[in-house]
């Protein structure tokens, strides 16, 4: 009998303890690889409040939204956009049927490594790259030449697949989140279909909660198999002033937690935290020129002017990279 | 002990009696509503194969995407789509406003209760009728005034508010599903933010999983308050090929489960049954003349007349209201 209550005595001490751990709304494993920062405290601060019943912030769980940019937030995009580098690297591969190309602008310069000057050609030039690479197909055969991709191409300086290339602390605040009833979603400048390849194996996003930048589809029977195609034309813009727009089309309340990077995510924030109530913003800033890199004012990808300047005011955290995070991506931990 | 034996036994019991009402898929409450016919009998049985771990045909959890129109599938749709209700409803509630009207089409005959002299303008009339009560204000004031609407307008038939002419047994066939690791999402010609005002109350589908028409919508701060204003113009409309389209934007993968009601609805049950694997299509025929109404092939609202002739060759399951249902709206079970 003593080794019985015993065993009683130690259930009923686990209980506790996950009781304890549950009401503490944290414990050590979440956001593991944060710093024990201030950064670190007003998230946990944040969700605490939110999630506590008794709470003058409690906020129900159908509307605990959190809204996340990809393109710098959750994964890198330096040196250039990787669905960028995507798009040059099928026009590499689709250039054997094109041999026009050769001769033609922006092509001529992709097909030459020239990068640089393809891209001289500003938005016009862009435009051609997205048309050839990225409409003009089912929306299976586009899916099936990101997956191709994705498996085959590696990041110029970490060797590693760009789907690998994810911030191992932006990870766990999506787990940390969803552990505390948030439903999670991608509000991104990249392309809707682009990201939702990847999207539930990277970031346990699955397909319907990506909100992205998009283009015309249309629906038709062919030969038989009814198939969706990829248009040009129109296209929705999911950035800056489109993200307000896309999270309301797409997810219809207003995201009590909207995470970015740069500029593109100013109006997110500022629509998601001008909401009654308890809201947090908070913005990645890339301060790690070693492990990562370091850029904002000034730089052409991903921007962040604005955004800097009026964070203290605007009450949204900047994460600082070198100081809040112990490590940048999953593979680091592995090593 | 005996007694400690016998109330270990009970749990045992209890215990065993729970897991074979799980591995049956359905007990004697789910569809309570749904006569026990072949109809029935068709839902369980598909819901049983895909969610058996050992069955050929298992589907995983984040793949059971069920999708439903709303107009005659989920609620009402005679005598007029309760949308255009509405429309109508709130140009009467503007008309002070808008002296002009008295004198203009389609809005004077609006105002002396001629609704067909209105509609007889067809699409430019509609669309005129649309513009003015769907657009040019902030979406917080839209759904302010649908609403309104829903707690005051009562249907001409039941008497009953439009938003309680919701089909019972569609609402045990969500929930069914939802026990059973769906997700279920509307899909439908309706608007979306029109929709998404009680679709969580009435159906218990959350904003983020309503799809439907759609007008653009443009982000602006206004006096210093982030605003959401609903634009006219290239309007998304989420009707017939439209449909597989909604889907795609909005959701990123194929359904497995589709019911509609109307040939609006057959680009979307082609689509999800042309996929691989397990698929169920369903199409709610309104047989019943009694409880609510009868009509197929030459209704001018909810016409089924090519879904009607192809459902047996397609394997789409026609659910006939009058004899698979014992009782259509909610309200009738309180009686």
């Amino acid at each position: 009998m003593q080794t019985a209550r015993f065993i009683r005595f130690n259930y009923v001490l686990t209980a506790l303890l996950l009781l304890v751990m549950m009401a503490s709304g944290a414990n050590a494993k979440d956001l593991a690889s944060w710093q024990d920062t201030a950064s670190r405290q007003a998230i946990v601060d944040f969700v605490k409040k939110v999630t506590k019943k008794s709470s003058p912030d409690f906020v129900p769980e159908a509307e605990r939204i959190a809204v996340f940019d990809n393109d710098g937030t959750l994964w890198a995009e330096q040196p250039i956009y990787f669905q960028l580098v995507f798009a040059l690297d099928r026009i590499k591969q689709l250039a054997p049927q094109h041999p026009e190309w050769k001769t033609t602008q922006p092509y001529a310069s992709i097909l030459k490594g020239d990068i640089k000057g393809a891209l001289a050609g500003g938005d016009a030039a862009l435009m051609k790259i997205i048309t050839v690479t990225h409409t003009g197909m089912s929306t299976d055969e586009f899916a099936a030449s990101v997956s191709a991709w994705l498996a085959s191409a590696k990041h110029p300086k970490t060797g590693q697949p760009y789907n690998k290339m994810i911030y191992q602390p932006m990870l766990e605040l999506l787990e940390y989140l969803r552990k505390n009833g948030f439903k999670t979603f991608i509000v991104s400048g990249g392309g809707i279909d682009f990201m939702r390849v990847f999207a539930e194996d990277a970031y346990g996003i699955p397909p319907e909660q990506v909100v992205g930048s998009s283009q015309e589809v249309k629906y038709s029977v062919i030969n038989g198999v009814p198939t969706l195609t990829k248009l040009s034309g129109s296209p929705f813009i999911d950035d800056k002033a489109g993200k307000p727009v896309g999270i309301y089309q797409h997810i219809g309340r207003r995201p009590i937690f909207a995470a970015g990077n740069s500029d593109g995510d100013y109006q997110m924030l500022e629509w998601t935290t001008a909401g009654k109530g308890a809201r947090f913003g908070l913005i990645v800033h890339h301060t790690d020129a070693e492990r990562e890199w370091a850029y904002d004012r000034k730089s052409p990808i991903g921007e962040l002017d604005k955004g800097l300047t009026d964070a203290p005011a605007k009450g949204w955290l900047l994460v600082d990279m070198k100081n809040d995070w112990k490590v940048i991506y999953p593979f680091e931990k592995k090593k």
